[in-house]
């Protein structure tokens, strides 16, 4: 048995809901799991084997669980900052498509996902939910990386890299979720497909059934930009979230990326399918797509996770921005300050985060049995002074370099705010 | 005479309007300021004094001017967390201006001003413009710190700390332009009016004639939240802009805050008067004042900065989150990717700050003879790679923490992220 690792001294927050931040609090790591969690004084480590050298001393930092990214194709870090400020449809069909037709290879792929999530560890992600081609070896970067994935292989009905007739496209990704089940603990497959404009009805159905049957997380862009509102609405007579409502692909296991053009109607359908939502508000504002209306998801119960989106349209991965950039754009798009408080941004960027991709029973929180994905952040630094509140601190103040120290299942990835 | 400095073997981005970035770029400082700048290879090294320790290589890295941030009231880090998430009404009547009476002293306000002077310099900012109270020592924290600043005493009618009797509130103005004026060549005196909803117009007038007569700069908080148009407007029966410029306090020495609230007859008026603008998006996301028309009024030719605002609003002073912040906010608010392009948000944070608060003659870009206030930003950091094109790898992927290196007036402050 590996010797236990104790993290103590720190300002502890478990995210476990209603719990206040706990001064001098200490967790300590068995294995890949977390075996305790809490108020120091108040925990018995007398059975337990740690050595000196396995002592972490967080004095100065907030412990909190490591940061969950909703929605991210990670091989696209290639193409950050390639065009940026164009026309969606330019920055699309002139420079995207072309770029990923010429670049695009197994080697690529593999390579680029790795940088992701170095970029994702160093920022205090610890998971990040992915969707792109040659998947499986984006999962192989991952795996190298260390971090934790839901990791689902595109699937669109035109051709795509790795996939030139689409015929096989269904297929490929069946492929896919055997082919990883095994690669690591910390992988989950999935299926992704594109958007309900890139995918015929047919499409849709088999790549959830797939997904039903294998009891995994189905991905979907939808309602992204209100063009494809008009598209779906013209041809299906509905709203897309009915559309793929009535197409029985609507469940618990279902995560809708974007859903910024959604009305009131498509929120109670969301909700009474037990849906789950990822918001990308970088991405949706820097392509200019739109504002998701996420305090009335929130509202309506609905799980939402926050998401980067690839870094060719954010340009970064970093969840810290993220959790900043939403908390003050619902705010002046509600022009009500009270919206998206802090501990609600925490909250996606974690728990809310890890239920919306299906890993809520493993990780976003701390607590005993969860696996140990943790992060350690510094507060000794100017931006960070003072202190009166560290769930406002965290989302307001703090920036990704401030993580000092990331664990995921209970393995070090990064420490002093270099990767290991 | 001082040794010379040489700064080399980095990328070069002097902001000088129309120029590309130079790769290879150096810089020769002499005393404070710049002697020679561009492509190192067209430059005569031969006739200086450069000593081997006074050679600074700024490879993997980009040389840029130092940041200007149009406007701070920087002892209000104080206050930095202690209530967020709040109605505007709530937040100041309640939490700001209770914890401003009881902790405001000349202590404090020097203390929290080289506080959050030390935070800027540390994020990349070589120049403020601020206001508030006890503003002469909190021009002592700024002296302290190193940093370069548009000062100015906040000029309000009603007791305020340190002017109990609004009586004196111009008297006290007038005496602090003098006495700062010797206390560094980088402070540079300002006058601070509050706003027109807490200031007479006998007030306005008188204050604004102490800036012309000593031709400084005229800051104002304008147009900033709904309730204050519907205040003046219904005393006034006429626009905010309208009423300041029926006062004839709209020059080019005229900085209006915020600006939030304004048509397009308000911008022609700034337009024709030549009056600047201090643009704050993140502090005026997060009280959800509003979204100021920002592209208007650089298609209009007005000079925009970028500002922080106070950290009690915002809540830190990191003008590479603002730049990020202004360039999606606007984008997404006008449905056009195209707005508010890297560029011009590095311009806004650079050269265009610096013509707003009436510096543009001495900072704002890298021309010889200018000052030297100069930063090195780091690139070789997995999320800066890979790097296209440098405005937009500074504007959508760096963070504050990427700057190594911060020189103001040819002294450096910062050096391998550090304070010095």
């Amino acid at each position: 048995m590996e010797d236990d690792i104790l993290i103590h001294n720190g300002l502890l927050l478990t995210m476990e809901s209603g719990l206040p931040a706990i001064k001098n609090g200490a967790v300590v790591i068995r294995d890949t799991k977390i075996y305790d969690c809490g108020p120091q004084n108040k925990m018995d480590l007398g059975g337990l084997n740690i050595q000196a050298d396995k002592k972490i001393d967080a004095r100065g930092g907030i412990i909190m669980p490591g940061l969950v990214n909703c929605h991210t194709h990670v091989p696209m870090s290639m193409f950050r900052g390639l065009a940026d400020d164009l026309p969606l449809d330019v920055w699309l069909n002139e420079h995207i498509f072309p770029a990923e037709a010429k670049h695009l290879n197994p080697d690529s792929v593999r390579q680029w996902s790795r940088h992701s999530c170095r970029e994702m560890l160093l920022s205090g992600t610890t998971t990040c939910c992915d969707g792109y081609f040659f998947e499986v070896e984006a999962v192989r970067g991952m795996v190298e990386s260390g971090i934790r994935a839901v990791a689902g292989q595109g699937v669109i009905d035109f051709p795509a890299p790795g996939v030139p007739d689409p015929a096989h496209n269904i297929r490929v990704a069946k492929e896919f979720v055997k082919q990883v089940k095994d690669l690591s603990s910390r992988i989950t497959p999935s299926i992704f497909c594109h958007s309900p404009y890139l995918c015929s009805k047919k499409t849709l159905v088999a790549a959830k059934k797939i997904a039903e049957d294998a009891g995994i997380l189905f991905q979907i862009h939808v309602a992204e930009t209100k063009n494809e509102i008009s598209l779906i609405q013209g041809l299906e007579k509905r709203s897309i979230i009915g559309f793929l409502d009535d197409l029985s692909l609507l469940n618990e296991n279902t995560l809708l990326v974007h859903s910024v053009w959604i009305d009131d109607t498509d929120i109670e359908i969301i909700q009474k399918r037990s849906a789950r939502v990822a918001h990308c508000p970088e991405s949706n504002m820097k392509l200019a797509s739109g504002i998701a209306p996420v305090p009335k998801l929130l509202d309506a119960g609905i799980a939402v996770g926050l998401g980067t989106d690839g870094a060719a349209s954010n340009n970064d991965h970093d969840l810290f921005g993220e959790m900043d950039m939403a908390a003050k754009l619902h705010k002046v798009a509600c022009m009500d300050p009270c919206v998206m408080d802090a501990r609600t941004c925490l909250r996606m960027a974690t728990i809310e985060g890890a239920r919306a991709i299906g890993l809520d029973g493993r990780i976003g929180s701390l607590e005993k049995g969860k696996q140990a994905d943790i992060i350690i952040v510094d507060v000794d630094k100017p931006h960070m002074v003072p202190m009166y509140d560290p769930f406002s601190s965290l989302v307001y103040s703090a920036k990704s370099s401030d993580v000092s120290l990331v664990m995921v299942d209970g393995v070090l990835r990064v420490r002093e705010g270099k990767l290991l």
